[in-house]
């Protein structure tokens, strides 16, 4: 096992705990086929709705689980992050359940319909520039300024196992699956994923998947030692952050392989569930499944669980 | 009762028959609520989703209970039927159903999406001028030199009992409804949803609804006269058809009250739908929550049921 200092890994009972404590604010999504989409690739896969979760992305069930770890002390002046995706508007509503401030860190350059979304939750908008200096440096200043407690988006060990919540609802309806999958950014929901599957089922396959254009974590996976993302450019937009500290370690540990794609795979993926499964997911959530695409193969006759991981897309390029 | 000759209503009992004909074919959709919405609009929605149904529409509801309504002396030459959208796909599915020949006269400025779709059924398409009488003409010409059997896309009982079963189902999942609702274009849909709404529930209202660009039935069922459709243009492309006979008969008999939205209203509810339900319908679907929308009071606090008619669109344009 390799050493990280100062990080405890967590366990499926951390991911138990977390179920217990955020299941009555969350949905159970439901976990959907497609006998098409089975046809063409000659998989039975079984696709977890996290688009259908709360604020539209899996994220909530990580920032749920951190502000309702936290005793009322400790979240007195509120929580403060940084983020410009579907953590932001997460920790933005699970911060109104427990009635406290939740300042959101958002590069100047985050679209409107993602700054909506974090206000109409409630969430507090610190804007800065977009680098990440600049977000630590802003999101330091609101800490020092109001005493909010930061919560990172996923190198928190209450975020990975609120995100591994996901994994245990799935393995539970589909007790026989034999591979599970998730597209992996920063690593909380695969980090999660990865230590529920696993102590839920020993033998089964726990695979990554990343975009070719966005492989930090796949580059890290193979060659032993951590690269971070280097310029990564990608549709699936939510995976453009390097994996985190606590992430790299349970990867190094818990993961049996990492799959990339090419960014016509993704498009691709995502076109046939819309027009398969009719639901709408966000680009990243089409990278498993575009993982499969190319490596149809590895999947011959296996029963395969695809976490969709969000659905929050800006339509307004597509309705107008 | 308004008379039109040789035309008998169905009945209730009819389309009990066809939910026993067709249930082991199709889906039982499932019928979905948001909070956002309803908080928005200031009712309560519900919404049955025929966007998830084989075929990706309604449509294969009222095509296998024609072609299982049929034995096989009737059918041995197969079946034909002109039509450019969801009931194209229908028929050639349940066509291979009963394994006979499915003919489907298709416009020859039909996309390329929709032609693909019906030859993935098995379909055999003829195609013609993108008229009327072009495509009856077609169809006509099939007829007599296979054998085949023509089944009109709405203008039969058969058809129009088929889609009724989608209400039947919808009023069993949600007893108390106090209102229910889809797009009328040939009328097949709101034929078969009026006659099972009224006889399973006597006081419930039963509204049609139809875009301000399109409004053919709107103007018949004021002016209590036939009106064809008028050079229609919307982007609810599925309601471009004139209410046919046995329709027109229900409609002036069975529906409460037919509304109107506009193009802006329609885009608005599609919206809607993606970004907070995250699925996939097609612009027709978002015909009732448009004309919500334009009509908001009409709706306070009254539990609404809508039928989304479908889910198929071209992606082309918004993935690539």
């Amino acid at each position: 096992m390799l050493f990280i200092p100062n990080c405890r890994m967590i366990k499926l009972s951390d991911i138990q705990a977390a179920t217990n404590r955020i299941s009555e604010h969350i949905h159970k999504t439901p976990v959907l086929t497609s006998k098409l989409i089975n046809k063409y690739i000659g998989a039975e896969l079984f696709f977890k709705c996290e688009n259908f979760q709360k604020t539209g992305s899996f994220k909530i069930r990580g920032a749920a689980n951190a502000v309702f770890s936290l005793n009322d002390e400790e979240l007195k002046a509120g929580v403060v992050t940084h983020s410009s995706g579907n953590f932001a508007q997460a920790l933005a509503l699970a911060a109104s359940w427990r009635n406290i401030p939740a300042y959101i860190v958002m590069p100047e350059t985050a679209t409107k319909v993602k700054v909506q979304a974090v206000q109409d939750y409630g969430g507090i908008i610190q804007f800065c520039k977009p680098t990440q200096a600049a977000r630590e440096s802003s999101a330091a200043k609101i800490m020092k300024e109001t005493g909010a407690k930061f919560i990172h988006p996923y190198d928190n060990n209450n975020i990975i196992a609120g995100q591994g919540t996901a994994a245990i609802e799935f393995i539970n309806e589909i007790p026989n699956l034999e591979v599970i999958m998730a597209p992996i950014g920063g690593g909380g929901l695969m980090g999660g994923t990865a230590i529920a599957a696993r102590e839920l089922k020993t033998d089964i396959k726990i695979i990554a998947t990343e975009p070719e254009n966005a492989n930090d974590a796949y580059k890290s996976f193979k060659h032993k030692k951590r690269f971070p993302a280097n310029k990564p450019h990608t549709i699936a937009d939510g995976l453009l952050t390097s994996v985190g500290d606590l992430n790299y370690k349970i990867m190094m540990n818990y993961f049996d392989d990492i799959l990339c794609c090419s960014e016509e795979n993704i498009k691709l993926a995502m076109k046939i569930i819309y027009e398969r499964m009719k639901i709408v997911i966000e680009p990243s959530s089409a990278v498993p499944l575009a993982c499969i695409i190319q490596n149809k193969e590895h999947f011959r006759n296996k029963k395969t669980g695809i976490i969709l991981s969000g659905g929050n897309i800006d339509l307004s390029n597509i309705i107008n």
